[in-house]
């Protein structure tokens, strides 16, 4: 029986992590991890009771893999000890994504990527998921450039991004974000580098291009919070080097494994994908503003597809193809 | 003493244009027109209540401007009439916007535009207005494409909008937008057309084009609605003829009449902009994918200055230059 950790499970990404390992009806034992504040806490599984332990350095002793649900400190502390501890690491933060030996992975994108794995594998970014997989449909037509402009929902903050917009609808003040979420559109997610440029944006820049394997495409990135619940929404414009036809776009779209294709007039709003695991497309239509561009409206639950859901199914990957790990 | 009419005086760009008109202290004889449900209802002007009267053909004898604050077919139907009686239409609607005879203004973008009017000068749509501006400032070094991605708030559609959000906020259905707005995004602002574009989508690309001058400007625009009820933020990307610094585009934004540049780490958003007649730009940084391209955050109060805001500014400039009209 395969034993799983999940680090971090009192938090939306983790909690989440632990239902949709329920929805597997796996042969799982589960070991539930989080700070000393968390320890004792009771979290439902499969009809029983799990009880939260203290995530410690010798927490992973006998573990066979690791779902990491903590902030980027937390996983650059405790992974290392896992991985001496012969435990696979799946870490849902930023801290390792970038390193070259990591492999970043969308399993419907680049699963074969796995097999670089020393250790430890990464979850990436919850807007950067949902977008590659379009961009995957559209890699026969040749990708020059990437144009993403983001509506992230609260919950990519976690509770407390959650909690400070209902504050902040009760005309509370904001605790948790720098300005009030409320009634308002927050152009920065992550902080702020030298260029203008914020984490969140180069996250989504460079992840992008790893996980596509494709290291000179030109990607550029706005990423704004909104005040709503669930659900993250990107505006892509895609930039490609060969002509296509739209309908071909279209057909490649519907085509692609963890894609539904919403065709006009129809579209898809976050609160539609609320719940699901597939990404879902719409408003495709040709970008007049440039040659061979097009636009694509992405909707995804970034906790269910985006952060959980993704490592969830690393683990689904790694358990079906053990010639992968 | 100037005679002006104010049509659809009790819709929410009505009122607001009414509360821009008493803020200038001007000498003004003010007539409100609605349709006949708010017939007798009475709005406040500097101290005395005035009256509502009945929106009619005959409404606008001895009117010397009248500003239209309705639906396209009721501009359509009554703004002939106001011009045969010799009274110019400011019209906030977008039946006239194209027509190559209906100057289309922006004050601080092209005023002399209104020379040109044969009794009707149309006012621009609200993500038009404030999209404009700080391409004025880029103009200089040639305007080659702009990309727009759209935050509009609810009371873009009015009343009726601000009303729909807050019974979704109160757990209650939707009655006025096709969709939930509360806890949701709407990628769709107007109706469809053909090739997916949306009319608002469409309002931008050929307005930006029509006001600037640029005829062969390449524009694209993605409009989306969010759940909050004042401001809309555009995120535009901007690529010129010629190169720049950076430190020269933040030193022409700022330059320019009507905008407020803000630096970083600092950041404009909607609830900034709430009340406010100036357009709020920031996050002014390169954008890398592309040669000689940029990005801008542009803020601004959609009724305050967008709608009601901009008319009367259009008002302003003919009552201080009597050559233009």
């Amino acid at each position: 029986m395969t034993k799983i950790a999940v680090v971090g499970a009192t938090g939306l990404v983790g909690e989440t992590m632990l239902n949709e390992l329920e929805k597997r009806q796996l042969e799982l034992d589960i070991t539930l991890l989080a700070s000393a504040s968390s320890v004792g806490k009771k979290m439902g599984f499969l009809g029983k009771d799990l009880i939260v332990k203290e995530l410690t350095p010798d927490s992973f002793r006998g573990i066979d893999v690791a779902l990491f649900a903590v902030e980027s400190d937390v996983s650059k502390k405790y992974a290392p000890h896992a991985k001496t501890a012969g435990c696979l690491v799946i870490d849902n933060s930023s801290a390792f994504r970038m390193e070259p030996n990591v492999p970043l992975i969308v399993p419907e994108v680049n699963p074969e990527d796995i097999k670089q794995h020393q250790g430890i594998i990464a979850n990436p970014n919850c807007s950067t998921i949902q977008s590659v997989v379009p961009l995957l449909a559209l890699k026969p037509f040749g990708l020059k450039r990437v144009i993403y402009t983001t509506y992230q929902s609260v919950s990519g903050s976690g509770k407390a991004g959650i909690e400070d917009l209902e504050r902040g609808q009760r005309g509370e003040p904001n605790l948790f974000y720098p300005l009030p979420i409320a009634n308002n559109v927050i152009p920065q997610i992550d902080s702020f580098l030298d260029d203008g440029y914020t984490g969140e944006e180069m996250k989504m820049i460079h992840e992008t291009k790893k996980i596509l394997h494709l290291p000179d495409l030109q990607v550029t990135a706005t990423t704004v919070r909104v005040p709503l619940q669930s659900g993250h929404s990107v505006a892509i414009i895609v930039q490609t080097e060969r002509p296509f036809e739209i309908s071909h776009v279209k057909q490649a779209l519907a085509a692609t494994p963890g894609l539904i294709f919403v065709d006009a007039p129809d579209f898809p709003t976050p609160l539609q994908a609320s719940g699901r695991e597939d990404i879902l497309v719409g408003r495709v239509r040709r970008d007049y503003s440039a040659e061979n561009s097009i636009h694509i409206w992405c909707v995804a639950d970034n906790i269910r597809k985006g952060a959980a859901g993704n490592a969830v199914q690393i683990l689904d990957t790694i358990l079906e193809h053990t010639d992968l790990v």
